[in-house]
C-alpha cells in the first residue's frame, strides 16, 4: 500500500493560480509561496462577488485508538461536492510541527482525500506558526525585561500566567526554572514552554476579524498579576503592535488545493481542549464568501470541537452554519461498545449496537441542542459487515439523521458522493433552527453548567476551591460574560477518558478556570490539560529524510 | 530627516521576476514569495551560463559606538557599480529577529542603500532562521527524549553540549533548570537557550556546498559526551535526516532588491564571534555565477570577519576574493583616537592621526596577510572637514590601499561612483595573492598563534588550563585538522575591548574552546561570549507598530 507522501507526491498539481481562478481571484491578488501555495489578502477576496455559501461543519463521535479519519471526510466531501457539480471549498486547521516528529507523521488528510502540496503544509507550510510563536515569545521577552529593568508596574515574578511556546514536542521544557546565572541574567522565577498550537496567540489568531481587531485582543490578554493582585495586560507593556507586526502576513489566509484540485484555505490550528479547535475565523468567512459551499471542521468529538464551534467561534464570527456532519467508523463504534483495538477487524453486530449510544447522543445534540440537520458519515473499511453498517443506519435515521457510507481515502471525491448528495439535501429542506446552548451574559457557573448538562449528559457540575476562586476573580476583573471553553479529556463525554459510549450519572468536576481575555473566553480545567506533548521512544523524526533532490520521505 | 522605514516604504520595487531577468533567471525558476522576494534553486542558477564574477568583501576597522555602516556601504557600492555600468550582485546576511526589537529596530542597510522590502527582511523574511530554530530544537528535543527514553547511548546529563535556540533577545532563557515536574516531565538537568544566529544550525547552514552536504554536516554535530567520556554526534541520534527535511527550502538562496533595483541574495546570518558572520556560500557562489561583480560583507572588524572569510570560508568553499573595501568613518577614526562619542562632531584632525593606526593595520592584513588589493571607504559625514579627509587619504595612499569617500546612505548608487571606479581599477591591475593566515593541518596551538601575532598583531598567546585541556580532547577525537574560529571581543585588535587604535604587546588569553564539528570550526574562545542578548530598558519593540492596512512603523 502506498503512503499519503506517496500518493501526494505523486499527484499532478495545479498552479495556485488556477485554484485562484476558480474562486474568481486574479492571480495578481495572490501573495505567491512557491507555484502551489499563496496567500491572499482577506480585503482583496471580500472585495470580490459575495455568495454566502452553505457552512458544513464536520465533527465526529468521540476519538478512538481506532481513527475516525474527520480530517480525510472533511477534505473529501468537498471533492465529492465539486464531483457532483456544486462548488465547494474546505476551510481546515494547519498541522502543528511538533506532532509531525512524533506519532503524526502528518495531519493534512489521507490517501485520495489530502490537501497539496502536503509536505510543505506539514513543514513550515507558509510560516504561521513561527511567526505566532515569535509573538507569543516577544511578549515573555517583554515582560521579563520589564521586571529586570526595575518593574514599574511591580509584578509579581511569581504570578506571571504567559508561558514561553515552541513548535516541538519538547517534554524537557513543560516545566523549567529561568533567570539564572549572574545578576545580569534576569530574575529567577518558575516558568515553562507550551506548544505553540496552545499559545493564546494561535486562539486570538483564530478569532480576529482583521488586523485591527487581532492587535485589540492581542492587548487584551492578560500576563500577569501584581503584588497588590492587579492585572496586567500585554498592552500594559506596549507589546501588542509589535506582536500585530509579526503577525501581519500570517493572518493572511493560506490557499492551497486539495488532490483533486479543489480550493483549500489552510489557516490557523488552535488547540481543540484549552482552546476552541478550529482554523481560523477568516478562512471560514472567506471559504463561504467565495464559495456556494464551505466544509469546515472542528476538532475532537462534537462535545468539545461542535460546540465550541457553535458557542465560541460562530457567536464571535456571527456564522450560522447549515448543516453538520458527524463521522464515524465501524471499528470506533465497536470500540465504545466494548472491543478491544486487536479485535475490531471480527464482524459484531451487537458491539456496534452497544456502541451506538455515543453517536446517537452527537446527533441529538447537535439536532435539539443547536437545531442543526445532522448527515452521518461513515468512514468505510474492508472489515466493515453489511449487518453492522445495516444496523448503524437504521439507528441514524431512527433518530432523525441522514446516513451516507463514505470511501473518500480510497477514491477521492468519487467515493463521497452519497455523502455530498445526503449533505445537500439536508441543506435544502432547510430545517435549520441554529442556536446557542447558553446564553453569554449567564453566569460562568450556569454556562459551564448548562453544557455539561445539555451536551455531556452529566448529572450535575462540581467547582473545586480553586475553580470557585477564580469564578469570583474573574468577576472582579468583569471578565465574566465570555464564553466558556471546556478542557476536558476528547476521549468520553464525560470528564473521565475510560467512560466509552453515553454514560450517564456522572458529575463534572471543575478543579480551575484560566481566562483567554484576549481571545475573549474563559478556559475551565475538568483534569489535567497537557499544553506540551512529548516525542514517543522512537520518534518519527528519526525516519523522516529529504534526497539530495529535496524530495521529502518518512511523512504519513 | 526621513527614517529607514519611511525612504523604503516611499521606494517603487520591480516585481521579483525583473530582477531575475537581470541575472537571466527566468520567472518560471524563481520560487515566489510575494511579489517582491523570491527563492532560487541552486541547481537551477547554476545551470545558467557561468560568469565568474569578481568576488569584492567589503569589511571594517574595529567597530566602535560612531557607526561605520558596512552593510550600507556593501549595498551601495553594489548600485554604484551598476551605475557605471557593470553588472553587479551583492550577497549578504539576513537579520535577527531578536535585534530589530531590541536596539537595532533593523538590519537592512541604511537611507538610500537598502535592501528591499525592508519590513519583510527585517520580519521573518521566507522564514529561513525559523526553520534554523526548529532544526536545532528537534535536535534538542530528541536528544532529551533518548536520555529520557532509556538512554541507550548512556549520555551524561551533565554533559549535553547541545543548547535550544529562540529568535529573540531573551536574557531569562540563559540559564534555567529544565525537566522539572513529575517523573514523566524529562529528566532534571541544567541547560540554557541561544539565540538563533548563534546555533551551529546556522554556521552548517552557510557552508553547506548543497542539501547533502548539509544533512551530513548536520550528522556530525557534536551533542554530548557519554558516561565514559566518548562522543555522541547527531546522527547518532537519527537526527540529521529530520533537520535537513526542516532546512530543505531555507537553504534556497532568497532574492530581492536594493532601493535602486540590482539584484540582491539575503540569505543566512551567523554570529561573527562563535562563528564566522557572513551570508552563505550558497549566495557567494550564485552571485559570483551570475555577476560580473559580486559584493559580500562580513561581520563586525577586519580582524573578525575578514579573516574568517577568509580562512573559514573561502578555505571552505574554495572562494578566491580579488578585492577588500575597509570601511571607516572619521568619526569612527576620531573614536580610536580617544574622542568621546558626544565630542565627535568636532574637527579634530590629530584625534584623526591617532585613531589611523587601527586602519592602517587592517589594509596591512588584508595586503600582506592574505594577500589582497585594498581600497579604503571613507563613509561622509557632514562634520567631516577637508583636512581630516586628506589625512586619511594620505595615510592610506602612503600604505598602499586606494582611498575614496562614499556618500551612498544620503545618494544611493551616485554617491559611491568614486569608490567603484576604485574597486575596479584595483581588481584590474590583478594584483591578488591570495593565501590563507595559517595551514589547517597545523596543531590547534599554531593556529590561534598565527591569527593572533600576524593579525591582531599580539606578542603572544596563552592558553588556559581549559584550553589546553579541551585542545587536548579534539586531537582525541581527531577534530584538530580544522580551521579555527576566534571568539574575542570586536571592539578592539586584542582581547581587551578597552584597547583602542593599534595596540601592541599584548598576550590573547585562550580561556576554552569549543567544536563545532558539524560546521568544520574550532571555536576558541578569548573571554566571555554572550551568545543571548537581553532587551534594553526600552526596547524597540515598544515603538514598532502595524496599521490596519498593513503598514509597518517603528523600524530604522
Amino acid at each position: 500500500m502506498q503512503t499519503d507522501v506517496q500518493i501526494a507526491q505523486a499527484a499532478t498539481m495545479q498552479h495556485i493560480n488556477d485554484i485562484g481562478a476558480k474562486l474568481g481571484i486574479t492571480a495578481d491578488k495572490l501573495e505567491h509561496y512557491g507555484k502551489y501555495k499563496a496567500k491572499i489578502n482577506p480585503a482583496d477576496a471580500f472585495a470580490l462577488p459575495k455568495k454566502q455559501g452553505k457552512l458544513i461543519l464536520v465533527t465526529a463521535i468521540n476519538p478512538t485508538p481506532a481513527g475516525e479519519g474527520k480530517t480525510t471526510v472533511t477534505i473529501g466531501l468537498t471533492d465529492a461536492l465539486n464531483h457532483i457539480g456544486k462548488q465547494a471549498v474546505v476551510a481546515m486547521r494547519e498541522p502543528s510541527l511538533g506532532p509531525v516528529f512524533g506519532v503524526k507523521g502528518g495531519a493534512a488528510g489521507g490517501g485520495y482525500a489530502q490537501v497539496l502540496p502536503m509536505e510543505d503544509i506539514n513543514l513550515h507550510f507558509t510560516g504561521d506558526f513561527h511567526a505566532i510563536s515569535a509573538a507569543n515569545n516577544l511578549l515573555a521577552a517583554m515582560l521579563d525585561n520589564h521586571i529586570y529593568q526595575g518593574n514599574a508596574l511591580n509584578i509579581d515574578p511569581k504570578r506571571v500566567l504567559w508561558r514561553r511556546v515552541v513548535d516541538m514536542n519538547d517534554r524537557q521544557l513543560r516545566n523549567i526554572i529561568n533567570g539564572l546565572g549572574k545578576p545580569t541574567d534576569g530574575v529567577i522565577r518558575p516558568d515553562g514552554f507550551d506548544i505553540t498550537v496552545a499559545s493564546e496567540v494561535m486562539a486570538i489568531f483564530c478569532l480576529a476579524k482583521d488586523l485591527g481587531d487581532l492587535k485589540q485582543r492581542l492587548g487584551n490578554i492578560l500576563v500577569a498579576y501584581t503584588v497588590d493582585n492587579q492585572a496586567v495586560y500585554a498592552k500594559d507593556l506596549n507589546a501588542n503592535g509589535a506582536m500585530a507586526a509579526l503577525l501581519k502576513d500570517a493572518i493572511k489566509p493560506n490557499l492551497v488545493q486539495t488532490i483533486e484540485g479543489s480550493p483549500a484555505f489552510v489557516h490557523g490550528g488552535p488547540f481543540a481542549n484549552i482552546a476552541h479547535g478550529c482554523n481560523s475565523v477568516l478562512a471560514t468567512r472567506l471559504a463561504q464568501h467565495l464559495g456556494d459551499y464551505a466544509v469546515t471542521e472542528a476538532g475532537f468529538g462534537a462535545d468539545l470541537g461542535a460546540e465550541k464551534f457553535c458557542d465560541i467561534k460562530s457567536r464571535l464570527a456571527g456564522f450560522t452554519p447549515d448543516c453538520a456532519v458527524v463521522v464515524a467508523t465501524v471499528r470506533a463504534l465497536k470500540y465504545n461498545g466494548g472491543v478491544e483495538k486487536a479485535d475490531l477487524g471480527a464482524e459484531n453486530v451487537d458491539a456496534v449496537r452497544k456502541g451506538l449510544p455515543n453517536l446517537l447522543k452527537h446527533i441529538s445534540n447537535l439536532k435539539n441542542v443547536f437545531g442543526l440537520p445532522v448527515v452521518v458519515a461513515i468512514n468505510r473499511f474492508v472489515s466493515d459487515s453489511d449487518a453492522e453498517l445495516a444496523t448503524i443506519q437504521a439507528a441514524c435515521e431512527a433518530n432523525g439523521a441522514d446516513f451516507a457510507l463514505t470511501e473518500v481515502w480510497e477514491k477521492g471525491g468519487k467515493g463521497g458522493v452519497d455523502l455530498a448528495n445526503k449533505v445537500v439535501q439536508a441543506i435544502e429542506k432547510n430545517q435549520n433552527s441554529f442556536q446557542f446552548a447558553y446564553d453569554v451574559n449567564d453566569s460562568i457557573a450556569d454556562k459551564i453548567t448548562a453544557i455539561a448538562t445539555k451536551i455531556y449528559g452529566a448529572a450535575g457540575v462540581e467547582f473545586g476551591a480553586e475553580a470557585q476562586a477564580e469564578m469570583a476573580n474573574l468577576t472582579r476583573l468583569g471578565l465574566d460574560k465570555l464564553p466558556v471553553c471546556m478542557a476536558k479529556t476528547q476521549y468520553s463525554l464525560s470528564d473521565n477518558a475510560k467512560l466509552l459510549g453515553c454514560p450517564s450519572g456522572f458529575t463534572i468536576q471543575v478543579r480551575g478556570m484560566t481566562v483567554s481575555a484576549g481571545a475573549g473566553f474563559i478556559v475551565v480545567l475538568c483534569g489535567n490539560m497537557m499544553k506540551m506533548p512529548g516525542l514517543p521512544k522512537v520518534p518519527a523524526a528519526e525516519k523522516i529524510d529529504v534526497d539530495e533532490n529535496g524530495v521529502i520521505s518518512g511523512l504519513f
